[in-house]
């Protein structure tokens, strides 16, 4: 029995946001096959045991409860586990995060990437962006953002976004290094805590490499990867 | 002096989630012009005093201290007027009505209405995600979600989401009342609170009616309005 059932897509992406804090907090947890999810998800709302509409859907067996939607579960699980600090700036960093992952993908891939909608986003909003998180984390001074010995929420969140980007799509790391090297030196420790390195050990080779679908087709593409 | 300064658009939108969170508190605040949010937003990151992305951003001068992103400032304005009562649910509920927002505007006028893909939308989409709410409301019972006689974050929220979008796009109100006619009740009770029907009549003459832009015009001609 583990402590959480993660109905999520076999992607990293939004999950990796989940799975960062369910490691760094030690909790077990399973994930099971795309089909069980699509079939809870495809019920009708009156008939679903938590009527939602799209992973990820985090169950929680100690409290029988379940919730959807990534900030929640982020916000809910953290605090259980005693990682929040600032719970204001880490649920701004956890939208600001949402709002990138949805920009990349051009919105779950309502419009696939070409040379010229990429060159555009990747001179303007991807960077500004960074810089962005860049002047939050300059702004907190060295090492982790709490300044403690252990990352907290705030640090889970700023690795699963930016190391989880660069490291599965590599060519994006340079425009990292330029824009936020102190943001892009935060994720890293973070991503080489024990317990972060052993979850993310068990992608190294999998695909989809980060957000799955023709979406992330397109992004290899314009990435020449 | 007001308690707050709402830097955001002259639009109800995401706007109106926070006014119905200030104005259920009873709160004070004073809303910039655009060209006051338009240069404090195209400041370099690390010129910004608070660095930010987009609005909606609230300043509240009793602490000095600035947040950006919707779901952050609500969860921060409830919990300091004690509006919350289930964060997690609350929560979920700010994101899913993100969500809506986003899809209603096509990821704020990335593509247009046109009547095919309206047509999907307001068939599938759109109200699965009232039916969702429905489920939702219905299980909570009758009166306001938490059970109290005043309306709590849960309810403002549900209250921001769909009260505002069928009063200021009526056609929309009899798919709401057909998929989700508890919710629609429930979104009515509070919306004609005193002091949330005060904060809406300051409104009811404006224009733009609801996201501004060519993607508010291309929902209104789908619309018939």
């Amino acid at each position: 029995m583990t402590d959480y059932t993660l109905y999520y897509w076999p992607i990293p992406f939004r999950g990796h946001f989940i799975r960062y804090v369910l490691a760094a907090a030690e909790a077990t947890w399973d994930e099971p096959a795309t089909d069980a999810l699509t079939a809870l998800k495809s019920r009708a709302p009156g008939d679903q045991p938590y009527p939602f509409m799209a992973p990820p859907l985090l169950v929680d067996h100690e409290t029988g409860r379940s919730l959807s939607q990534m900030p929640a579960i982020l916000m809910s699980l953290a605090r259980a586990h005693e990682l929040v600090v600032d719970p204001d700036r880490d649920l701004r960093l956890i939208c600001d995060a949402s709002d990138v992952l949805f920009e990349i993908t051009r919105h779950h891939g309502a419009a696939l990437w070409d040379a010229e909608s990429w060159a555009d986003f990747a001179a303007t909003r991807l960077p500004r962006w960074m810089q962005v998180h860049e002047a939050l984390v300059r702004a907190s001074g060295a090492g982790f953002l709490d300044g403690g010995d252990e990352p907290m929420l705030g640090d889970l969140v700023l690795a699963a976004l930016w190391h989880t980007m660069t490291d599965r799509l590599p060519p994006l790391d340079p425009l990292l290094e330029t824009h936020a090297p102190a943001t892009r030196a935060l994720a890293l420790r973070v991503a080489e805590r024990p317990a972060l390195a052993a979850m993310r050990a068990g992608w190294a080779d999998r695909h989809p490499l980060y957000c799955g679908g023709r979406i992330e087709a397109s992004l290899c593409e314009v990435l020449g990867m």
